[in-house]
C-alpha cells in the first residue's frame, strides 16, 4: 500500500484542501468501514449523517458538502476524484512483464514490448499484440487477432479469428468476442441451414467488456463497438450490430442482429432490443424494457414494448389498480344501461 | 480465397444465370461494401435502391428482383443460396488433423479418424469422439462423454460426465453442457438440501449451442435437445427439459425444469418459460414474453404472462394510453353520478 | 453402482418400510423409466396414476400416498428422502486426491489434505485452500484467494484476487467470482472514467453458484453472499451487494449494485432488481418481475415494476382484455354525451 500526505493527494486529485495538509493517508474506505489513516468520501448528500460518524482521517467531498470537523479534499467533480483516489491508494495488481513457459504462442504471432502472458494462454498464428498487454492464464486468441496497446484480458477470455481490438481494451473473465452470429435459414422441410459467419468483430479504443458477455462476429464485414463503450456482465451483442461511442450496456442486455445504437445511449439492465433498429444518440432505455423499431435521440423510454418514460409512468400507475378500473367501468355500464333503455 | 467463375457458382448454388457467365468472383460482401470481383446479394425488396448503387460485379437475387445492369444469379431460395455462397467463397478455417502435444487425453478415451485436438484440451476417461472432430484449445470433456461425427467444439466449451452428443454438433466458446441442475429441497430450518443431479444431457444431431449457453444435466435420466435445434448465446435450459427438433431458442432465453418444447417452436430473445409446461409444436413466443402453463401448437404468443399475440397487440396499444383511459372513466363517473342520484 | 437392501435404505433414509424388506435395490429412476431393481418415487399426488403403472421394485412416497401393491419407503419429508436416496444410489464421481502434473500451483500457495487438482488448473500466490478440495481442470484462482474445506470447483470456474470462500462451496463450470464491478463515472465530454474495483467477494459456507454466473467484486470492501445461498445459471450479482443466508436466485436473475437481499428471499427466473434497494426477509418475487425501491418482508411480488402478487393477478387478468375495456369506455362516452348535453 502506498502512503501519501493529504497535501499530495489534493494536488494529484485537483482538489481544494481544507484542514491539516500533513495527515498521512494509507487507504480508502466507505464511511462505515473507514478508520484512522483512511480517506473516505461523501459523493451524495444522503450520506451526510454517516459522514458525521465516520472514523476516517479525511473526507473527499463535493462543492456543497457542509458539516464535519475532518480535513477535506473538496472537488468540483467528486466521482472523478474518487475514481482517481482509488487508483492511487489501491493500485490494481499488475503482473510483471514476461511470458509464462506454458503459454502457447504461435511462432508467427508478434507481441509488443513489456507484455505479460500467463500460464496456458494460447495466441494463434499471425496475431499482433501491442505494447503493455496483460494476458491472464487461459486466455485464447485465435489466429489473426490484432490488438492495440495496453490490452488487459482476464482468465478464459476468448477472441476468435480475425477480430480487431483497439488500444486500452479490457476483457473481464469468460468474455467471448467473435463467436458465430446466430444465422440460420429455414429449409422447406422445417430444418435450419447454417449461414456461415465469415465476418469478425471490431472493438474501439477503451472498450471494456465485463464477465461472460458475448459480442458475435458479423455474417460478412464487422460487428462494431465504438470507442469508450462499456458493456456489463452477461450481455449479448448479436452479429452485424453497430454500437456507437461511449455507450453503456448494463448487465444482461440483449441486442439482436444488425441494430445500430448511436453514441452515448444507455441501456439499463435486462433491456432487449430487436434486430434492424436504430436507437438515437443519447437515448435512455430503462431496465427490463424491450424495444423494436427506431427510438428518438435523447428521449427516455420504458416498457415492453417501450414508449416515452413519463407516459409509461402514468400507464403503470393505472395498471397497478386495473382491477378497480374495470370494476368502475362495469358499474358505469350497469348505471347507464337502464337510462339508455329508458 | 478461392476464385470462381460466375457460371460455376451458378451451378453450385443451383441458380439461373443472367448475364456474363465468365466473370471471376473472389469474394462476397454486402451491397455497400462490395467492390470489383465481389458477389453481392439482394434477399429483400428493401435493398433494391442499394443494389442500384453497388460496386459489386454480380448479384445473387430472388425470383422477383428487377432492375440492375449487373450479371445475376437468380435463386428460388435466395437465403439458402446465400448461405451456400458464403460457404464456397469464404470457407471457414479448419485446423489440420492432429493432436497438440499439450492436449491431455486419457488413455481410455477413443478418438475417431482425422480429428484435431488443440492445445490444453482435456478429454476424460472412456470418452468416445467420432471421426472428423475439431476440438479447439481448452475444451474440457469430462469422463464418459460420447460424441458423434464432425464435432466442432470452440475454446472453453465444457461437456460434463456421461453426456451424449450426436453427429455434427457445434458448441461455441464457453458453452456448458451438463452442469448440475438447480435442484434443492427446503429443510425445516429454512436451509436448502442439494438434490444430487445424477442424470446427463443428450444433444441430437446438428444441434448448435452458441456462446456461454448452458444446458443442465437431469436429476435422473436425460435432459434432451432434439436434432436440428439451434440455441443462441447466454441461454439457459434447465434440468429434465425435453426440447424437440428444429427448435429455435434465441439469445438469453430461459427454460425452467421439466418443460417440454415441441418440434419447430421459436422462442424469441429473453423469453422465459416456467417449469413443467408444454409448448405446442410450431408455437412462436415473441421477445421478452413469459409463459407458464401449456401453449397451443402453431399459435403466436406475447406478453408476460403471455397470451395470443394479436390480442396482446390490442392490449398494449391501450396500455400506452392507460392514463387517458383512467381519466375518461373518472369523467364518466363524474357525469353520471348526479344523474344517478337525480 | 452400490446394491442395497430395502431395509437398509429405509434405515438410512429414516423411512417407514411397508412390504418386503429384503428386496435388492440397485438404482433409482423416475416412474416411467424404472425397471426391476429400481427404487422410484411419488413426491406429488399428480403422479399416482403413473405409480400404478411403474415397473419399479419399490417406491419412496409421502405420508398421504395410497394405492399400490409395491413395497414402500414412507417418509414424512419425501423430497429430502429423495435427495438422500439419489446420493446413496447414484454417488457422484469424486476424483482421487492428487495434483495433476500440469497444474500450475504457485510455491506460496497452501493446499489442505486430500485435495484433487486437475489438469491445467492455475492457483496463484498466497492462495489458501482447505482440506478435501476438488479442483477440476482449467480452474483459475488468482492470487490471494482463500477457500474453506470441501471446495468443489468445476472446469473453467474462476475466482479473482483476494476473494474469500467458506466451507462446502460449489462452483459450477464457467462461474466468475470477483470480476470487476461495473463502475464508471461520466467525464464532461461524455466519455466514461473507470472507477477501479479494489474490493473483493466473500461467499459464505455452502454457497453454490451455477454455470456461467457472475458475482462482481466490490468497489471497496466486499460483495457478500450469505451462508447456504444458492445461485442458478447465468445470474448476475453486481458490486457491493449483500445477499443474505439461504437465499434462492433462479436462473438469469440480475441484481444491480449495492442492493441488500435479506435471508430466505426467493427471486424467480429472470427477475431484475435495481441498485441500492432492500428486499425484505422471506419475500418472493415471481419470474421476470422487476423491482426498484424496497420490498416488504414475507410478501410475494410480481410485475415490472412489481407490486403485490394477488393485485397483479387481477391487473393482468384485465390487461388481457384491455382492448374490450377501452371499447366499453368509448361506448359509455357515446351513450352519455347526448344525455350530458341534453
Amino acid at each position: 500500500m502506498p502512503i501519501m500526505l493529504l497535501r499530495d493527494l489534493a494536488q494529484r486529485l485537483e482538489c481544494a484542501l481544507e484542514g491539516d495538509a500533513d495527515i498521512e493517508i494509507r487507504n480508502i474506505a466507505p464511511l462505515e468501514e473507514a478508520g484512522a489513516g483512511d480517506l473516505s468520501f461523501v459523493t451524495d448528500a444522503r450520506f451526510t449523517a454517516a459522514a458525521a460518524a465516520t472514523a476516517a482521517s479525511a473526507l473527499l467531498v463535493g462543492p456543497d458538502y457542509r458539516g464535519t470537523r475532518l480535513p477535506l479534499l473538496r472537488s468540483a467533480a467528486p466521482q472523478l476524484a474518487l475514481a482517481r483516489a482509488i487508483a492511487l491508494l489501491r493500485p490494481a495488481p499488475r503482473p510483471a512483464p514476461g511470458v509464462h513457459p506454458t503459454a502457447c504462442i504461435h511462432p508467427t504471432a508478434r507481441l509488443g514490448a513489456e507484455c505479460h502472458v500467463g500460464a496456458y494462454a494460447v495466441i494463434g498464428a499471425e496475431c499482433e499484440i501491442g505494447d503493455g498487454a496483460v494476458i491472464h492464464p487461459h486466455v485464447v486468441l485465435y489466429d489473426g487477432v490484432r490488438v492495440g496497446r495496453n490490452f488487459l484480458a482476464h482468465a478464459h477470455a476468448i477472441v476468435r479469428e480475425d477480430c480487431q481490438l483497439g488500444d486500452d481494451v479490457i476483457l473481464q473473465p469468460g468474455v467471448v468476442i467473435g463467436g458465430d452470429g446466430f444465422g440460420f435459414t429455414r429449409r422447406a422441410d422445417g430444418s435450419h441451414e447454417k449461414i456461415p459467419q465469415a465476418g469478425a468483430v471490431a472493438l474501439g479504443d477503451r472498450v471494456e467488456v465485463q464477465a461472460n458477455s458475448c459480442v458475435d462476429r458479423a455474417t460478412l464485414g464487422l460487428t462494431r463497438i465504438g470507442a469508450g463503450t462499456k458493456i456489463d456482465n452477461l450481455t449479448q451483442v448479436a452479429h452485424n450490430c453497430r454500437i456507437g461511442e461511449n455507450v453503456i450496456l448494463c448487465a444482461q442486455v440483449g441486442i439482436a442482429g444488425s441494430t445500430t445504437i448511436e453514441d452515448g445511449v444507455l441501456l439499463a439492465g435486462q433491456v432487449g432490443v430487436a434486430g434492424h433498429c436504430t436507437i438515437g444518440r443519447g437515448a435512455i432505455v430503462t431496465a427490463q424494457s424491450g424495444t423494436h423499431g427506431d427510438l428518438e435521440p435523447g428521449v427516455m423510454y420504458s416498457g415492453s414494448p417501450a414508449f416515452e418514460h413519463r407516459q409509461w409512468l402514468r400507464s403503470t400507475a393505472v395498471f397497478a389498480k386495473l382491477g378497480e378500473l374495470a370494476k368502475s367501468v362495469q358499474e358505469l355500464r350497469a348505471a347507464i344501461k337502464p337510462a339508455a333503455k329508458g
